[in-house]
């Protein structure tokens, strides 16, 4: 299934300035764009990033560049159906995960993030369209049920965790193996435990 | 399958103090405690609620005390095998979350919580034992296979969220539709969206 795989390279992670350099947030959110096209690919999909801007380097995928707002372009990029939309700061997403999204029936297909959010999407139904402006997760059930789409929910803790607090990082150390867990590792990030609660520290 | 479910009824969810009264975290905390053994018991389990000191009013479960440490108290309580252990503060478990749980092979079964923590775990396997004390998730991973258990581990966003940080009641109001969501909702919670962000505000 072709997969949007929205990017903005430029300015990225901002929430993390706290731990990581403009250049570093850069570097890691590109291991994570990347370890999600690798899932993505091998859950069998095809994927597509949507990118905010031109991107420095390569990645392994077509890259559209669209610089409108978010649902905007992923509405405009969702013309051909069906289609999937996961975000690229899920690091801990696996082919796994994603091949449960492509698997769940419904006209749409809703994995929740925290806070609210949708962190991944599948639209089978023309008249829906996306809008990531707010509680999203819920808009998108509604806007779901007055396009008379079937929807159905992905219940995924690996699709629901979107990176962007430092507490994320975590999350990544604890249950990331790919690229994105690597880059953080070489960059002296560990998982320490303080009295009794694991924490993140940097050597 | 027997299912305990520990809580602490003394002084629960401390880290929300400043949204809600001593009172006030002992409802709240109770009301999801009796979500939790719901969803136990329509997903088929016989619930056990392992609580560290005697409860105040009545729950619909067997309760047993035990004021020593969490990870003692449920290696104990953990004689009869198959057994599941379920934390109180899940306020988003569904009976489908915990029957993914109870279906899931393996001689040991974790769903892993935010921070690296454990939110549901099976023992079917006699030489495990639980630690809840530091990055549980990864030591519960490596006991099992010291232990030469087959492990499994269950990916849903329902049962890796714990309540116990402000920000996480945002998600029991958009995912809740039970006693803990009806709860906050009838003290004044709701879901604001500020500058496209959710948040949570008190009426």
């Amino acid at each position: 299934m072709q997969t949007l795989v929205p990017f903005d390279p430029t300015n990225p992670n901002t929430r993390l300035s706290a731990l990581l350099s403009e250049d570093e947030r850069r570097a890691f959110a590109t291991e994570m764009l990347s370890d999600v096209l690798d899932a993505v690919r091998r859950a069998g999909g095809e994927p597509v990033v949507l990118a905010s801007a031109p991107l420095d380097g390569d990645v392994d995928a077509p890259v559209t560049v669209d610089d409108r707002p978010l649902s905007v372009a992923v509405n405009d990029a969702l013309a051909a159906l069906p289609a999937a939309v996961v975000m690229a700061d899920l690091a801990l997403a696996t082919p796994e995960a994603v091949q449960r999204l492509y698997d769940a029936g419904g006209d749409v297909v809703v994995a929740p993030g925290r806070g609210g959010g949708t962190n991944a999407l599948v639209v089978r139904h023309r008249d829906f369209d996306v809008d990531y402006h707010g509680v999203s997760f819920r808009d998108h059930l509604a806007a779901a049920d007055a396009a008379g789409a079937a929807v159905e929910t992905v219940d995924s803790f690996r699709l629901a965790v979107d990176i962007d607090e430092p507490t994320d990082l975590l999350d990544v150390l604890v249950h990331g193996n790919r690229g994105a867990a690597d880059w953080l590792r070489d960059a002296g990030f560990r998982v320490a435990v303080d009295d009794g609660t694991p924490t993140v520290v940097r050597e």
